[in-house]
């Protein structure tokens, strides 16, 4: 599993930095890959990058601020085009409204795609549980921007424990049904009447990964309670330390802000993006810094910028 | 005079060249820039060039597929964004359906712009000549696309002659409303009773400049008469050399037959874009090698190139 950004810059492209998008990389899980918002040029980022779109299964919208959704259109359309590729189909979350916005500009352009979308429009009070699947789950709360914004909680579910073939093999159990039914968890009795306890040859199952990637937002408790514990939080940073004010009046955070959030939520890691174009190189080192004095695991991250989970 | 390609892409964007825009630099002869499609990315790529959006007073749309509308949201939000300039009006050309298109998109993300759209919506029937000011002119046609499809025809009112001042002076005409009288063309009789015959001293207006921008086409008539003794014209190329059926498939033309419409019509200068990212660089000097066979003064142009007209 890994996390790469696309596009790390607050409203505006710079020339360093585009407009939001990141993709959550389950391929050795699920062979999928999630996006999470899709600013315009999203698709060229995605040409500098190994990601495949037709590997893009899944699209998550925090919020239908233009730098957030306008790179839809053109990156639907395009992920049509990969000849000799299977056509996949595509689920888009996000709040009432992307429907529309997608459709009509699929219409208007006259572009017929190849393969299926399913909109899944969320309202405020229907968030919650999102999404299900056999190995991930996938929770929404509303947070506190300027307009509807939601922050996701991605939970991978807890792994099977894996079997320890080769003392399995040693404590004399032939290959075949009986080792099926030890990884499966069963004792079994073996034909000499010794009894197998399971639990001897597997690991105890392991815990799933929890990544928590929020939509522009003031600090809030929302962003905590989807935060607790995560692996990951992925947190906006428009503004600096001592910007409060600023930052509260256009529906942000500061750096200090995502910082508490992470640390009250008990989070291990947390990532900075949506910084503003007007941050040097020198400001994005003291953006980290300035964090890390209250939650040390800290990155600003850059785009294209990946990152093992 | 300038005109910069910002995308030389056909239908999706490659690493190096992006969707379709252009840019016609008129800062010299009206201080705007006049951008011809935007494609998605669009704003991205003005990051790169010294163009100011707040100067692009007009867009002219060709056609609505989305590689050469779908930049237009995130261009005019963030052409709002910029502090402390003017907030200059600004009008849009193309077909009907880039309104509906343009008002969704700026609905749905809540993006209120701060400056005023003029949108001229244009349909098969009501094309010929489409805007008219003081200095410039533009003819609009149909082209034959797989959709409705416009080809400009930019023109440059004749620029008056200029004056010959020191030669004037050396006549003995005093600075004041004696020049500006011979500057407008009147014949002038001085205190002494000379005459003074402007023609002597100007020089005879001199023709304005042709520039011809088509959109995605076949090869037709229309092509031909928008670029009647143009001092430029961008075609589209999307195919090579012997591409013929495939082109005429997909409503496009070939390097060759945009290299007749550019004899044909007796144009000056060729250039050619909307270049399929199969083309890689060696096939870029063949198709302009196979082009210059028919019509000499052509180039295949890249992101970002200008050139003076």
């Amino acid at each position: 599993m890994q996390i790469q950004f696309l596009g790390t810059s607050a409203g505006q492209p710079s020339k360093m930095r585009n407009v939001s998008s990141l993709a959550l990389k389950l391929l050795d899980e699920i062979n999928e890959v999630w996006l999470f918002d899709c600013g315009e040029g999203t698709q060229n980022r995605i040409l500098e990058t190994s990601i495949r779109p037709r590997k893009i299964s899944k699209i998550f919208i925090t919020h239908l601020h233009g730098d957030h959704i306008f790179g839809l259109p053109g990156f639907l359309s395009s992920r049509a085009f990969q000849a000799n590729e299977e056509q996949t189909d595509l689920a888009i979350y996000g709040p009432v409204g992307i429907k529309a916005f997608v459709l009509t500009s699929l219409k208007v352009s006259g572009s017929r795609l190849p393969y299926k979308i399913t909109f899944h429009e969320l309202k405020p009070d229907g968030l919650g549980l999102v999404m299900e699947t056999d190995k991930f789950k996938v929770y929404a709360d509303k947070l506190d921007h300027t307009i509807f914004c939601i922050g996701y909680r991605v939970i991978q579910k807890d792994l099977e424990g894996t079997l320890d073939a080769e003392a399995l093999r040693a404590a004399g159990v032939p290959f075949g049904p009986l080792f099926g039914q030890v990884k499966n968890g069963h004792n079994v009795t073996l034909p000499d009447g010794r009894e197998i306890i399971a639990s001897d040859y597997l690991s105890p199952p392991r815990p799933g990964k929890v990544i928590t990637i929020l939509g522009d937002t003031r600090k809030t408790d929302a962003s905590v309670r989807l935060a607790v514990n995560a692996d990951v939080l992925v947190h906006e940073s428009t503004y600096g330390k001592g910007d409060d004010r600023i930052a509260k009046k256009h529906g942000h955070a500061t750096n200090m802000q995502a910082a508490e959030v992470a640390r009250e939520a008990g989070a291990k890691r947390l990532f900075l993006n949506h910084v503003s174009a007007r941050f040097l190189s020198r400001d994005i080192k003291q953006l980290r810094y300035d964090a890390s004095t209250i939650f040390p695991n800290v990155y600003v991250v850059n785009d294209l910028e990946e990152f093992d989970l």
